[in-house]
């Protein structure tokens, strides 16, 4: 996808971002979610920056969301806005939340657990301000959120809504699970019983005289929404503007998950051949896990990454900077890779990778742009 | 090891680091090589910071080794020499690793390829000075080298010694196989053979009319090493200062590799409770694969990490800012655990964990002392 001499140019590892993939994985998802009838509020944590962001809220600055304080601190520095930050209430941030509840038109925060309310009522916002609260919901996701079918769920969103200082602006749930599935129908079927396992419990609140909004997301879901997912207020995916072989392929069997193809993945790691090892049938590059993670623990047919134009080559092993790659099958013929020969990665896990880089090499049209600085800790 | 009123000052997840272990793993190291006769150049890629380089060079600022380039130019540019990089020569960097030998009084790389010796070749160095090449041998080791019984070992060690501009300072062998023994008899075993190849191999090259330095290294062996090793002329171990759960425990047995006991891991990550999971007997950390790394593939006993203090919880698994703790046997007692909680996780592999922080929070008798800032990228 990158030319040749534009990559020449790079010393490796370096994450490369495909920019014209981007933009049009960006503006598939807008797409579809205007034809669903749906808000997008798309999910900054696989890349961090301000370019990409720009890109995915169509430069609005506004309504994303964000999996660490540190993202949110970083894009309200920047003239971002309607920042949800998407992670249990760590009691450690508490007046950092409350700092930036104080200066945004609309910081969100999000809770599952009434000690995190009760940090909330301990803190009033000044001004009058409310905490603008969201509720964690498990619909079998297996992470954070009150099970749906607990009654604690029903008890903790009334609770919010009636505490004072505090406002309940919504019911938040991932479907992390989506990314299990094998294929499009299985996919579907998990954001189908998300959406409807969501539903019922906005139906429930409804009962109870509380209305507020309702999210549901997950790249693989939102690559190929349901109908019923018209019925909530918003959904959050994040992944889908870099992909990765992860949501490509879903496991050992290389069963296409169907997020996206082959094509729609927008990052590669750029790296060179350094070691010839004809004793053990292998070659050494220089990406290491300290350049693509350890993400998928090697699982992939082709190892830890899927070699661009080199199929018959598995990523096999890695330290921390050197990654071992063998033939999946023969033996290798070392002419046709002197040292220095380059190769680009498909990580598996884009969200992985890209923390491991603390600069992406951004290409258009086959040529370097520029470089995007995402932000990191916490 | 740290005080709670310290510790709860902190945002968390965060890299502590108990500086009063690092001196004394630092100083034992010393002691023991001076001890053995044998020069120490210790390996800074599991810190990349500069204070650590102190500690371990003992002030003098001299004879480090660095696994990237970036480390190279890092202390370069902060007063330290005799650097080696020992990494393959990458043939994009070639310019970069010139630009460092004009300038510094030792800079030093290391090839395995006679397709690297001509990239050196074609670049001579300014003012007369001479590339200092260190040739990497693999004694079973099975990552980068020429394997030690290869005849092209011998004949590339005669082409480097040979080659105009060109000098051979010394045979680097790395023990990195050390990490799979389990026990003292075990790592001794392999630093013997490893000692004796290589001297061995030092033979061959001083009937060839030969002479050159020779240094072998891993933690594991130059934390129990054996008589022969006084016949080398440097050791470069590096993880010894921070040390980590695979230098304690080899594998699921929990049989102890030996090469440190828990009192000498100088490294814990910070985390808090930020979930109660009763549907799945689960509790939630605010610590994932972006604070930990996923090394060690999740396989100790105890998961992903040590959970100080608390011997019956597991890390069980990770995604990028959550960690899912559950009990090994029994029902977790809530009530031990609310939410805010702090715990410390030694973490399986202290390099991998190092590299996903970019400022270390240091500690000296319980107290915090200030922040490290190692460097990062290629």
């Amino acid at each position: 996808m990158m030319q040749e001499e534009a990559l020449s140019s790079l010393s490796s590892p370096a994450l490369l971002v495909d920019l014209d993939k981007v933009k049009r994985n960006a503006h598939r998802m807008m797409e579809r979610c205007d034809k669903l009838g749906v808000k997008l509020r798309p999910h900054m944590k696989t890349h961090k920056t301000l370019e990409c962001a720009d890109i995915m809220t169509g430069g609005s600055r506004r309504c994303i969301v964000v999996s660490t304080l540190a993202e949110a601190s970083f894009y309200a520095d920047n003239g971002f806005d309607d920042i949800l930050y998407a992670y249990c209430l760590p009691f450690d941030k508490v007046e950092r939340c409350a700092a930036l509840s104080e200066r945004l038109e609309l910081f969100q925060v999000l809770l599952d657990h009434p000690q995190a309310l009760e940090q909330l009522r301990k803190r009033p916002l000044s001004d009058g301000r409310q905490w603008h609260v969201w509720m964690k919901l498990d619909c079998s996701n297996g992470r954070a959120g009150v099970l749906y079918s607990n009654p604690e769920a029903l008890k903790l969103a009334k609770a919010i809504a009636e505490t004072d200082g505090v406002e309940l602006n919504g019911v938040y749930v991932h479907c992390g699970n989506s990314y299990n599935c094998r294929g499009v129908e299985e996919i579907q079927a998990v954001a189908k019983e998300t959406t409807s396992l969501t539903l019922q419990f906005m139906e429930k609140l409804k009962a109870l005289g509380i209305t507020c909004k309702s999210s549901i997301g997950s790249t693989p879901s939102c690559s190929h929404p349901v109908e019923d997912m018209a019925q909530l207020s918003e959904v959050h995916p994040g992944n889908y503007t870099f992909y990765g072989a992860v949501t490509l392929l879903s496991d050992v069997q290389q069963s296409v998950i169907g997020s996206c193809s082959l094509d729609d993945v927008a990052v590669r790691v750029l790296t060179r051949v350094i070691g010839h090892c004809p004793h053990r049938n292998q070659l050494l590059i220089d990406c290491g896990w300290a350049g693509l993670s350890l993400d998928g623990a090697g699982k992939l047919p082709t190892g830890y990454a899927m070699i661009e134009g080199h199929p018959n080559l598995k990523l096999s092993a890695m330290t921390q900077e050197h990654g071992k790659v063998e033939p999946i099958s023969g033996l290798l013929d070392y002419s046709k890779y002197p040292l220095g020969t380059m190769m680009t990665l498909i990580p598996y896990h884009s969200c992985a990778t890209a923390v491991m880089h603390s600069e992406y090499y951004v290409f258009s049209d086959g040529r370097l742009q520029g470089k995007w600085k995402p932000t990191r800790g916490w």
